[in-house]
């Protein structure tokens, strides 16, 4: 798929982003709460307002899906998707682990994700059928031979419900418990798709949260599915797995006690039966 | 107390710690096990023997406490505490929130704390009746009027005992839930000494875990003790607690299921009763 324009754009939307967040970085700020208690500030808002205002300029007939200001739908059957802060709560505590997320969606499926880092610069692009890069240099997964060797990340329990959090317990029980590491929001997965951790384990994510993942991490070799091994889509439930090594995903749900299927995840291919 | 040769030294440590360091983040690195499991590797290593020749060199008269290559009495009644990398675990997801840290114990107290993060560049000096530096400029803690506003961070429950994670969700259920931040290591003290965090709870740390950080946090305005709110010395059993804001003490103790008491926190005394 060619995306040049639409790479362009998405790195002006990241420039924009990072410009208006930076100057709030460990500066006192008044954490709002959303409908759901999350916390949300200036800086959010304002990074939400600059991208949108791009993408209105430019791109009047897509969709924006934002998650401070809604969505507004398009008539072209593409739509982007905006995380102005992944990870308000690190932000806020001044680790410049959060990122803003930017996701292109052609009917329903992200082909474009983008995790910008603003404060160390850093900036992770996946397009479909493309190396991921860091900052312009391409990024590799690591191989993982067997799960008990595995790096397993969260960003945290209390994110998880009772069942979930079991789930979760079970899965931690067969990677490596001395190397599971807690924290980190989006910057996991751009960890994941550079080869420094093996396997993500999320519930209850938001189109926002995990549209600009899948192309990152699939780009650099992974693998992102939700917690039956499907691709994950608009409509997902927003329960997420990120592997390093494809091969050991029937391990992974093995161990969180699903099924073990035959999964056909060669290429990129999205429309899994 | 005059500090300035102490200083000096540590700021030469802290640099010859990053040399040893930058080059192995994000590369692949074999993390062999030590004897409680944790995971160390050639960057672990190479820094604390960078540190230790400086020390063997420059104050041979001192003793030495390192994490990886163990004590060495000196004659002088001062010990150099030092742990090259603390939060392996991030270090080697690539997170660049690990941290190196060098303390100076006199009579078994902790008179200079440094916590440097070679990656991002940030380097906070604590020294005993000095404000706390990051990059030679003064932080602060914040304050925090009432413990169901606090931002909470640790490292993971996962290094909690059972008992421990128990005392733990006591004091998470009376603080800000959704501000809760896991991961983080050492960063967590240094951020809360910068004013982005308001208490931190850990439990099972050793000496070159936390030495570092007391004059740090204390610098900055803050607090740090044990769970049952007495100082931490080269004798303490590493349950340990830090807060922005002292005030809010008999709150989190009271939360944590203990007797709240009359604590004299005034000023550095370290020989509190």
């Amino acid at each position: 798929m060619k995306l040049d324009a639409e790479i362009a754009l998405a790195h002006r939307l990241a420039d924009a982003a990072r410009e208006a967040i930076r100057p709030h970085f460990r500066t006192p700020l008044t954490a709002e709460r959303k409908g759901d208690a999350s916390p949300v500030t200036v800086a959010d808002r304002a990074a939400e307002e600059a991208m949108r205002r791009i993408l209105t300029a430019e791109v009047p007939q897509d969709g924006v899906h934002g998650e401070e200001f809604g969505v507004s739908e398009g008539r072209s059957g593409r739509k982007w998707v905006l995380d102005p802060i992944d990870g308000t709560t690190a932000f806020l505590a001044g680790r410049a682990t959060f990122g803003t997320l930017i996701a292109l969606l052609v009917d329903g499926f992200p082909v474009l994700g983008l995790i910008d880092q603003p404060i160390q610069s850093e900036r992770w692009l996946g397009v479909m059928g493309q190396p991921t890069t860091l900052n312009g240099m391409p990024v590799r997964v690591r191989p993982c031979r067997e799960l008990g060797d595995a790096a397993l990340a969260t960003t945290g329990p209390h994110y998880f419900s009772q069942e979930e959090g079991d789930v979760f317990m079970a899965l931690a029980a067969k990677t490596d418990h001395k190397r599971m590491i807690m924290g980190g929001d989006c910057y996991n997965y751009a960890l994941l798709a550079t080869g420094c951790l093996d396997v993500v384990c999320e519930a209850g994510l938001k189109l926002h949260d995990f549209a600009a993942l899948v192309p990152v991490v699939e780009g650099a070799g992974g693998l992102m599915c939700d917690w039956n091994g499907e691709p994950l889509h608009a409509g997902s439930a927003g329960d997420v797995l990120a592997l390093g090594d494809p091969a050991r995903l029937d391990d992974v749900l093995e161990a969180m006690g699903g099924q073990s299927h035959d999964h056909d995840h060669s290429g990129h291919d999205h429309s899994h039966p």
